[in-house]
């Protein structure tokens, strides 16, 4: 090899020296693959320290004998000599793989520290500098260049910076790819998140992005996807909302967050956890598989689905906690005062379902907390017990019976097992496992995993054991980016998380003693769709701050003589439900059906859906669906209140399809037309179907200006006379619009008027002093003659 | 008492003699509630020996101080003396319940004995003797007559003459009632239960008549609704579809039908075991509660109710077996040739589902078999499992974790435990027991029930137990109804498996070795929704008697030069189903949306239901539903055909309301009038949504006169033109109808003709000979231009 390793300069001779020296020599075709300049920013930082250098040496293991040649540059604030000294002293430490044997592993390590390079980056200087470096060596080795990636080992808040210098100083020549590693935090919530994106976009295409989730790099989650597809033919039929009981994806630490707080106080484990790993896991769960899993486009895809499919987390979708000695840690380390309260979750338990036709109505409940009982984590996908055993339990095989629980888990590391593993249910399916990545392990018959002996299930480990950052770097390089968040992934992560973070975020968390003493305490469960702590907060550890505002009761009053009942939102909201269903039974119990009137506008679909996922033994049967008003719009249209009813509430129940009757807008392919005598249609459907066209519950609205249905102020029809259902005109678009009348409306058996919001509160005030007139706010005109009528009206729309 | 006991008769004066003697002395007063006079028919048969005088016997020490006086009486076809001296060897044996004092029992048992009087049945004479006697015996002791109670222990051959006897000469006077007591089996089927109930209908009134089901006694069967009832406060939230995930109802035998075959052959599991008893279990489960259970009307009504809310069952529904050695028995017993193979079931578990709002989608398993591993009866509620442990396993207090399964188990009796019992998994709730029958019991530490320890499980047993015919007797006397089977309930119950027994009443039963030998041989798992044999059948045990029809597998072959598949028609419905899904599946892939256009009539019916209940993932919501052809009724005419597509498909599924498109048959409260242009506007919606106006599929039948859709020969309109909807005339009635034009149907991409029945074969074989003849036979003309057609006609059709 003397020709190369006589030219100059020294460190890229080097490059060559080593390749040739090394292993199976490469030909001179594959030394054409071109030269790849790793550059890792941090590069004396923690992460690097711990698991980045460590996975570049592997890289280097792996690849060396690739083709490609190799350049490390290690790069910090810090000055040169010191920098240098401080990431020498970290690679000497490096270790060797244990499946590597000592000699080959020494030779390569020599040459991996010789192949390292320490540079100063902090000025615009720096970045061209490097540039040049990088340049002169290719240049003068006649080289091809095949890359270059840049790792970002740095506090996010220096990734903009970074990343303009790395745009304007330091691309590489056309036909090499740029590859630019970010690690988290993306962001803090949506906005956060949506700005830092818009930022890296101006510097770096999409494909050039590589966001790091080292959870993607666990051996167990990575091979998510490659069990699913090689084991289509037993998954296929089982691998849906009709086998599948419930899925748990679980990260359980020791540790607290001492000593991180500064971080951890403004994150907690919903952004540091959950946001990204456990929901990363879900997704490869419940993603559809592409037909080609080689294809990253393909897959991305797929999981993007699959995160757009996931339905929106409400408050009550979540049970968190918070360590007893956090507050303490916070103070401390943050110097607050006694008195500072922290709401920041240290532990949470989510119920997630996805709306995909396969996994509806699915529970997946994600965990993770620190100060925990243990450190493990695990994907558990629990199978329904769907067989008898005819034989008595007693009396039968020890074999693998049928009845015995069925389960895959992916187990992600630490814990009982102590290794990456994938189990599966001796009586589910013996899984087909890349043999030269993954061996049968057998032996610890005594270990119980999930109430089972180990024996009851097929059992692999990894041939190699791999930390995730080798597992990625390597990804890195071989350009696979379905190991890595897009941004569309990231986003899309965070519009789901973001909604509920803002909903807790003045959540008092459960408080709890920390390790083996936390018990049953943070066991939790579902309730009607619902988590909710199993056993009740002992009055010890109840949070001393005072009533939050879901404290505060419903009160029940008097509002313009009739009966006021108010609250928060959502207590107002869960009232309303529950009420309208006792209407609906003892209609139902009374004669047979009920009839149901219900406005459009937005504070009704609160109520839809609160009616759908929460009211399953409503008699829907035998209700009867009609619409107060409408807009004159096509009723696919979604500004058609009937769409909107469609959506949040007609989807998820099973009504006759007789019983539901959109108001007639739309005839003879136009509009609300007078002569096409809609109104008298939907008049004459009244009066057949509902006795004395007298509803059993009219749900109204109030508009701002004291409008009710589509009765507006001044109105020339609806207000008074004959007719039961009329055209009338809005002053907002769409103007045209469909109404029953007043006369109609008061000859309800009941009425229930719905208030809410900060926006409603002026007209809230004005209605509570008005007598009836109707001209003047329709709503006043509301008094059902020998009916019921019952005010709901939040705090807001009542307080300010 | 000496005035009392000097009076003749004999008998009679022991009656009274014996209650002034007995514990505590009867008043006057009391005296006065009046006597009751019980004739047991077949005195000396099995059932009496064994149960019935035991029973009466109790009666007797349970109510002697109740204020009644008694006389028993036996009553057979045999001879007097012989008689007598057989009823006598029998009621000297009889024991003394174990919680009555020695002394008193002794005393009580020779007043029983003296109260107790042979009778020769046999002649009308004989019923009129038995009559004159109670009536003087009364009417010299001046006693008023409270009732009588006639017990027929004898074969239901026998029940008509004896009926029409005791109606005609035995009927108490007015003012006293009379109480018949019938012994199962009440009828073979439905028809044959009707009959019977019409004969006895005949002779009583509905209250007279007190049927048994023996396991409506079984102490821990009758205290199913008291305990929902006590327990409503626990159960209330979790008695439900949300909280439920399966119920198995069992009674496993060990002895096999030896020595029985003459009644089993006839009978088998499901009729012996299944129809009466099981189902009284899961009545007592699945009905809704009534406000006051000591009211029977109301008990029997909700009972009923429930028993009218089970979902149909299917061939599909259920497994069934047969010992090994029943061939041989039968062959014995009943003098068959060593060729006679017999297909009565010896095991049976079948699958149930109710469609009431409670229940709907929980699966009730019940099963019953001979020839088993153990004895032992039981009716087990098992809970979803919705709580999330956090600390593990290991270091978990051993305390009742809401992780442990969720049990309630009305143990009937045998089995480990070997007493009737009520337990309540500890993490469930502490069940309200009545303190005076049932008590807890503790121990038994080591025993495992239901995977369970003991100790898991608060435990309760009756204080006294009863054999179920001292329970029934004693419910007879106090006239509680509920206990019993009403005419009514019996129809019902024998409406809901009369079709099953039909279905399977040639279905070879799988073989099994009988005993402990049966090992996983019997388990059995729901599979989508049927019910499946969890291993394969070994061919040593396959029945030899040649393949059954369902044995056949689908024909694919050709017809009128199109793809034909042929098969029996389940599996034809199956195949078409799921070709259909594939279909659709395409479609949705390819554009988005399916548009799919259904016929009437029966055929389709099946196809609906397949749909519905088989093809969980189909694509519904991206599916548009059209008719081919509609009645001109109502919609919400039973004769309609969108009627009939919404009962039997759109209930079960989700489809978006705006893709459902019944045809406008009803317009301005008239039908099918031309002017009201609803041929014109069904088209309209067609060029307006559907591509083209191309259906991706239609599905066509045919009629014995060649007609599809509702195209009829020589039709006006449809055959030909431009129109796509028409107007037409049927010569069946309703005489109007709405169709599809041929031209349209010709449009489509796919077209599937489904023929099905014996009915069907005249017409499926000319119109496999004739050319395109539309005028002549509408059908011939269906060839879509530029689609598919597919020909799905079942064996019937085909061969004839």
């Amino acid at each position: 090899c003397s020709w190369v390793c006589l030219l100059p300069p020294k460190m890229l001779r080097r490059v060559l020296c080593t390749m040739l020296l090394m292993g199976a020599l490469p030909s001179l075709a594959e030394l054409s693959q071109g030269h790849i300049s790793v550059v890792l920013l941090g590069a004396t930082g923690d992460l690097a320290k711990k698991y980045l250098w460590q996975g570049l040496f592997q890289l280097y293991i792996d690849q060396v004998s690739s083709g490609h040649s190799f350049t490390f540059h290690g790069a910090a604030l810090t000055a040169l000599e010191p920098g240098q000294k401080m990431m020498f002293d970290v690679l000497k430490k490096l270790a060797c793989p244990p499946d590597e044997s000592p000699n080959r592993c020494a030779v390569l390590k020599d040459q991996f520290l010789k192949l390292s390079q320490y540079h100063q980056l902090k000025t615009a200087e720096n970045y061209t500098v490097l540039n040049r470096e990088i340049e002169m060596l290719l240049h003068q080795e006649g080289l091809k260049e095949a890359g270059r990636i840049f790792y970002f080992s740095v506090p996010p808040f220096a990734y903009t910076e970074i990343a303009r210098h790395i745009n304007s100083s330091c691309r590489p020549p056309p036909g090499a790819w740029l590859r630019v590693v970010l690690e988290k935090p993306f962001g803090h919530d949506l906005e956060s998140a949506q700005q830092l994106a818009v930022e890296l976009t101006s510097f770096f295409r999409e494909e050039e992005m590589y966001r790091v989730d080292h959870y993607l790099g666990k051996q167990a989650v990575a091979h998510i996807l490659p069990f699913r597809d090689q084991n289509r033919q037993f998954l296929d039929p089982i691998w849906n909302r009709h086998h599948v009981e419930r899925v748990e994806i679980v990260l359980k630490e020791i540790v607290d967050a001492k000593g991180r707080t500064s971080f951890y106080e403004q994150y907690g484990v919903i952004r540091d956890v959950l946001q990204n790993h456990l929901t990363e896991a879900l997704m490869f769960l419940t993603m559809e598989l592409p037909g080609n899993l080689s294809k990253a486009e393909e897959v991305l895809q797929c999981k993007l689905q699959a995160l757009q499919s996931l339905r929106g987390l409400e408050k009550q979708s979540v049970v968190v906690g918070q360590y007893q000695a956090y507050a303490s840690h916070v103070q401390e380390e943050l110097q607050k005062g006694k008195d500072y309260v922290s709401t920041t979750p240290t532990f949470a338990g989510v119920l997630v379902h996805s709306d995909s036709l396969r996994w509806e109505g699915v529970p997946f409940l994600l965990t993770s907390g620190k100060a925990l009982d243990e450190r493990v984590g695990y994907v558990r996908v629990l199978f329904k017990n769907r067989a008898y055993c005819t034989q008595s339990e007693a009396l039968r095989d020890a074999g693998h019976s049928q009845c015995k629980p069925k389960q895959i888990v992916f187990y992600i590391g630490h814990g009982a097992l102590n290794t990456p593993a994938v189990l599966v249910s001796r009586n589910l399916f013996r899984p087909i496992m890349p043999k030269s990545s993954w061996k049968e392990v057998v032996g610890q018959p005594d270990l119980h995993i999930f109430g089972q002996p180990l024996s009851d299930y097929y059992v692999y480990s990894p041939v190699k054991e791999r930390d995730a950052y080798s597992v990625l770097i390597s990804n890195i390089y071989h350009g696979r980016k379905d190991f890595f968040i897009t941004t569309e992934n990231l986003l899309a992560s965070w519009a789901f998380w973001t909604p509920l973070l803002n909903s807790i975020s003045h959540q008092a968390p459960r408080l709890y003693p920390g390790g083996v003493e936390n018990q049953h305490f943070l066991d939790f469960e579902m309730v009607s769709g619902e988590l909710a702590f199993t056993v009740a907060e002992p009055v010890e550890l109840l949070n001393p701050s005072g009533p939050m505002p879901s404290d505060y009761k419903t009160i029940q009053s008097k509002f313009r003589q009739s009966p006021l009942v108010s609250a928060w939102s959502e207590v107002l909201i869960s009232q309303l439900a529950s009420d309208v269903e006792k209407t609906a039974s003892r209609a139902v119990a009374r004669s047979g059906q009920f009839h149901l009137a219900l406005s459009g506008g937005s504070s009704p679909v609160a109520l839809f859906q609160r009616l759908a996922r929460h009211h399953y033994d409503f008699p829907w049967r035998h209700t009867h669906l009609w619409l107060v008003d409408e807009r004159c719009v096509p009723l696919t249209d979604p500004e058609s209140n009937f769409f909107s009813l469609h959506n949040h509430l007609l989807q998820s129940i099973r009504v006759p399809y007789f019983n539901v009757h959109p108001m007639p807008v739309h005839l003879h392919q136009r509009l609300c037309v007078e002569e096409d005598g809609g109104t008298e249609l939907y008049a004459k459907e009244i009066m057949a179907l509902v006795a004395n066209a007298s509803f059993d519950l009219v749900l109204l609205g109030v508009g701002t200006d004291g409008h009710t249905a589509s009765l507006f102020p001044h109105s020339e029809n609806g207000l008074e006379g004959a007719q039961a259902v009329v055209l009338t005109e809005s002053p907002v678009k769409p103007h045209q619009r469909m109404s029953l009348s007043l006369p109609l409306i008061n000859k309800a058996q009941q009425v229930f008027v719905l208030v809410m919001g900060k926006g409603k509160h002026d007209i809230t005030m004005q209605i509570s002093r008005v007598g009836c007139e109707p001209r003047k706010w329709p709503i006043s005109g509301v008094s059902p003659s020998s009916g019921q009528l019952v005010w709901y009206v939040d705090y807001e729309a009542l307080l300010g």
